[in-house]
């Protein structure tokens, strides 16, 4: 918990839940009658209703993107060190947005909420989703927050295609489009490993096809698993041997000796592994992989992303991380040359950095600061 | 099938199981007091007993290297593309011993073969294996089958490892060391995705400590689960992206359907899963993958690897693969460098491919084998 919070924190925050009762058809047919969302926003919308600036999150992500739920909470928000007074997403200036995704497991609509059919907890039957449902909702959630235009969409890994498919879906509605460590689609290996993760729950005999929660039960075990493996493509090979070489937890490699020897890199896999299977359920792990990997930039526009982003309006910023093999900068030096090649205005950052996939969401990487700072801070809002 | 054996085949052979009853203490402080390796040779041994070439097998490798057990096996061993009559392990020229190694399954003393202390098998009660406890069961067989000095030691992978131990535990019974897609300790990248393995096999409740023979069950999820993981370490980003690309096995990407997608890479890798799962054994996995995190060829030498290989007395060869993510050429390079600064005679191929780790293992690479070939051909061995 914080001994007090920082002068450049949003500060104390409430998340909101949400009601939306207009029915939203979703792209694998099904309609949610209605749904909720919890969100938080940071920040004030100024008069001119111009500075309101959406943050969608990654995979394990959620609503609570900066600031402290109680003087009691260990750790703020997922990327506070990016959102606050004079930080680069400056409250300062925007009125920022934050939800948890339809799916989600942090108190939207959602596997674990009730399914109004049948009463009980959706489960497994929740409906398939893909990027575009979160933005079409996300398209409700500014209606209903009355912002016409977003000043800008930013997200990363996940986040990133959420915030470029809303570039296209509604070209008129969001002016900066920011897309950090992600890709337009996904490769054979990132859907490996996706498999590989979703094949350890489905696999784990408490799932239950994804109807655990009837069963009184949890996957903890291939839940756990599941993050072990996804965890390993958030980390660099480098920065993983800088943090943990080859350092024992218990045991050693003397001769003659028969105890096991936990290395250092398992025994912090295992446990952030089991926190996170503590929190996090199963079913919107398996929903939100899939959607990562159904995400196809350019599918309906020819397989050419130069057409799907001749569809788009706003001005892009692009950041990848020199160490991010999950998506690599290859991958968003193709972003770039697309938007390019659509005329489109864009600023790409390709920054040095040991933390791989995850350095999108690490703090004090100054280049990194001065880059988001410099991009949001020339963004034009009215009064 | 074959529908016949291929003129360069080493044909039909058949596999010898050989009994050693002298007492084998291993690095973990227990002992075997008898135990059986099942071995396959190839060629003939001369009459100066020096053309004997020791191949040391990978994580999921076993004595099968060459040739085909019967007119119906489906596929030769699993190096075939590279020794017989002919090939770059040339029979006609080398005597070729290889064996499933202790802890294995595949008919050498192991978890599933009888511990003759309880008349079960033993499960999870195998002890700890190092990677010189291999290579001093290889040595026993050495002495059993005569050969005072092997003209080479020959392995990929964790098969390298065996060699470059060979040449400082017995520097004086091995003339040539050729070590390929391999590495003087793992980091901790590569030992978090032996953790990942191990976690799903150990969370298996089919995998009861690793008893589960007398269980009667299998934890084949879990090692299915663990074998999708390693698999992905073995082939490279591109290579798969060319093979697999985002085809689909099954479902369509069009909306209005919540029918599944399944990927062709997902298809291929369950597929390939399911099949280790039902004749690899969870228990030499784990052992296996121990062995690996544990391996640390300088450990002993002051964490110094020049100081190791002053020790030795053979001429190496090192070969490396540019897409091997799992032990990448750098890895290779240190163990070159290592080598050049202990005075030894050392030859170092890195050699282009799209094959990632699995690289050591793929017919048809022309400079693979012109490099082996090369090699082999010059190493003198007596009538």
């Amino acid at each position: 918990m914080p001994d007090s919070i920082p002068a450049n924190s949003v500060g104390l925050v409430t998340p909101l839940l949400m009601q939306f009762d207009d029915p939203l058809t979703l792209a694998c047919g099904r309609t949610l009658d209605s749904y909720q969302l919890m969100v938080e926003t940071y920040g004030t919308l100024n008069a001119s209703r111009t500075n309101a600036l959406l943050i969608c999150h990654a995979l394990s992500g959620h609503h609570h993107a900066a600031g402290y739920h109680s003087m009691e909470e260990h750790k703020p928000g997922w990327w506070d060190a990016y959102i606050g007074p004079g930080k680069p997403l400056d409250t300062n200036k925007f009125f920022i947005v934050s939800l948890n995704n339809i799916g989600g497991c942090h108190g939207s609509t959602g596997p674990v909420t009730q399914n109004p059919a049948t009463g009980q907890p959706w489960g497994g039957d929740f409906p398939a989703l893909r990027v575009r449902d979160w933005v079409h909702s996300q398209a409700r959630l500014a209606d209903a927050l009355g912002i016409q235009k977003w000043a800008a969409v930013v997200g990363g890994s996940l986040g990133g295609m959420q915030a470029m498919r809303w570039s296209l879906e509604y070209p008129d509605r969001i002016g900066h489009c920011v897309v950090i460590a992600s890709a337009m689609k996904l490769s054979a290996q990132n859907i490996a490993f996706n498999h590989a993760a979703r094949e350890a729950i489905l696999t784990d005999p408490e799932f239950h096809d994804g109807n655990f929660l009837s069963h009184s039960t949890l996957p903890k075990r291939g839940l756990s698993t599941a993050r072990v493996i996804a965890h390993l493509t958030y980390l660099s090979d480098d920065g993983m041997g800088q943090k943990f070489g080859r350092e024992l937890r218990s045991g050693s490699f003397a001769q003659g000796t028969e105890e096991p020897v936990e290395f250092q890199i398992e025994s912090y896999l295992r446990y952030q592994a089991d926190s996170f299977s503590n929190v996090f359920d199963a079913n919107t792990y398996v929903l939100m992989t899939r959607a990562l990997d159904y995400f196809d930039l350019a599918r309906e526009y020819g397989d050419d992303p130069v057409e799907a982003f001749k569809q788009a309006q706003c001005k892009y910023m692009v950041i990848s991380f020199t160490s991010d093999w999950r998506f690599s900068p290859e991958r968003s030096r193709e972003i770039v040359n697309a938007l390019i090649r659509a005329d489109r205005d864009v600023v790409y950052g390709e920054l040095e950095s040991d933390f791989g996939h995850d350095a999108f969401l690490i703090p004090n990487q100054p280049r990194y600061w001065d880059l988001l700072t410099s991009y949001m801070s020339q963004i034009e809002v009215a009064d």
